[in-house]
């Protein structure tokens, strides 16, 4: 059964940088399973990155190696990580695009400590490199060839030196009020244009909430995109408050973007006068 | 030898969503061989879905499953389908996008009947899905395993019960008037910017058709792209009547889009007088 | 172990084109392992897939397949050849897409002679295509099949005679003037906006190298992106010289694109005065 790889990236389709990563891979290991996360990251953001990988990595195999090529620090002298979790393993720059990831299973947005029974790894070791490297390119001459010897059966120690924290992003947390609202924001669009917000299921209040975005108000959670025409808010895909309109962009028609509050509070129906 | 899977959808390439599905194949069958066909359908166009679809599953190999996710109907109560056919096995909602696939079976647009040797079920089994299934990627947690299942091996039934009809789009038929004259429309538009009708080779009037397009006419059927200058018409890959510009963008420089109208009759000489 | 097939088109990922050469390819092969180098080549842009296929070719495993098809003479009689290297193979229309590949081997941009040790064929053996071949899609009916029954194990001559020539692009070439100045050019722009130039390593002066471009000039050539801050050159990792800007888009700030003329001197220090 082969292995497989992942590779999310900000390199975009037009160029040949991707396919010289996947040319990497299949030098090393010639029966890799390739699958592209996405290339369409914004270039160099990293958060981006580290939300859609996310949402997606606990739906391969157990075992796949997830490759996160957002790096814009090549050639300086940020670390090169592998991450092993129950779950999977990430081969990546050290630049907190596995933030999402080490939360996951520490349960703590701002620690960079790598929880158990996690395993993270300096890559140093440059047995596995293609050589030479160039200075701008490691996802094709170190993080590739790292990532397809991984998927041969290499022990993450083979790579380099454990160590005991990574690089962690500052992720939005939505807070709460002594009043019960919470206050989050929107932290992807989808291309539908869905907007997904950082709050979760577990922290909607009980009733029936109301969810204000700039001037609007939807009042309770839909259960599916036809539940209601128009505005509506719903648990997404990946277990996320989102705002939608049926058959319309909600991005658009709201001019909101990334950032863009969004809060929570439990409705109250209006006194009639 | 891997069972081919192919995925068709309205989803994009910048977030998730194909990724995901692509992993919760694999998680099933490890060793499917999914191969994309476009996810830049533009949003709930099942339409353009089901025109392109049409287009490519003749070449893949016998018994390919082809996974058509344009689902805008998710949530509500629309069927999810399994269409067997001779030459390839269909994973979809039951919205219309396999229209052209029936069509091409029944030998008639407006059939919602399945012919023979045709098998559709409706899928009601939760057994082959994930758990729990999201309201609103049910191409994530349907559809995919369902395939991914499909490819192992197990047989249509084992999804649901058989239906004897399915949702069929209204496809545009081209019309010939009692002077032999051919009115039919443009259904699809290339990324060259080539105009595909919906008139096909066998409707074509004998001699030298003539075509045309708003103000525009061209004489005469080219057998390629260069043989003719400037404005051309063919019998493009797909056995349909297109129109071209050598080397140019025929739906720009036409202002030509979907649902302009194309007529072909037989070309008579003008007099000189 | 499956073999390799890369495919490079100028079809973009909204048709389903290249998904119909992929089924065209599984129909022979099925156990072919097929990747995409781009789709987003501009429409008949013959220059830029043949650099693009130059930068990537050699990280691929030996005795991969590469199929480029940017083939704006589909349909004339250009032929379509197979192109042997120690390194890889190549299927492509006989319209220099291939001409880097030749330079690589003959160390002459100019020569469109097959050195020793390539063979080429020109296909002409109908016996390996899928019939009929439509007139405009030689890509999935001619093409695609010819490869997957190569990457089966049949000789090239199985599928025509060898030929001595193939057609090749005048490929830019620095110019070196009397003092030492080096002239070229921005061969590609990459999504991220960073120029590649036609200038390689081993043409560079000694000592520290002053870049010129536009009214710009840089100094000295980078280890790295983030070795300066702002405008910078470094040698990319195809081994040309490249100018970016630190986090930032090159080409939109400077406003330069394919052809922009650069400028190499050696840097002299100006006099305090």
């Amino acid at each position: 059964m082969a292995a497989t790889i992942t590779i999310t990236t900000d390199f975009g389709l037009a160029d040949g940088y991707v396919a010289a990563m996947k040319g990497a891979i299949l030098s090393v290991n010639p029966s890799a399973n390739i699958v592209d996360i996405t290339h369409q990251i914004a270039p160099q953001n990293i958060k981006e990155a580290a939300f859609i990988l996310s949402t997606v990595y606990r739906y391969f195999p157990r075992g796949t190696i997830h490759l996160a090529i957002i790096d814009p620090g090549v050639g300086t002298r940020r670390k090169a990580i592998i991450l092993r979790t129950p779950v999977a393993d990430f081969v990546a720059p050290d630049n907190g695009v596995l933030s999402y990831i080490v939360k996951d299973f520490s349960g703590n947005s701002n620690n960079a400590d790598i929880p158990a029974p996690l395993v993270a790894v300096a890559i140093s070791n440059p047995r596995y490199w293609r050589s030479p490297v160039s200075r701008t390119f490691h996802g094709r001459d170190i993080f590739a060839p790292v990532a397809a010897h991984l998927s041969l059966g290499l022990p993450p120690a083979e790579f380099g030196e454990s160590i005991t924290s990574v690089t962690i992003l500052p992720l939005p947390v939505p807070r709460k009020s002594p009043d019960g609202t919470i206050s989050g924001e929107v932290i992807h669009i989808d291309g539908f244009g869905n907007l997904i917000t950082d709050i979760t299921e577990q922290e909607l209040p009980g009733g029936t909430p109301q969810i204000e975005i700039g001037n609007k108000i939807i009042k309770g959670i839909s259960t599916g995109y036809r539940q209601s025409k128009g505005l509506l808010a719903y648990i997404g895909s990946s277990g996320y408050l989102e705002i939608a309109i049926t058959e319309g962009n909600a991005a658009m028609s709201l001019g909101a973007g990334i950032g863009s509050k969004v809060r929570v509070r439990e409705h109250v129906a209006a006194d009639s006068a």
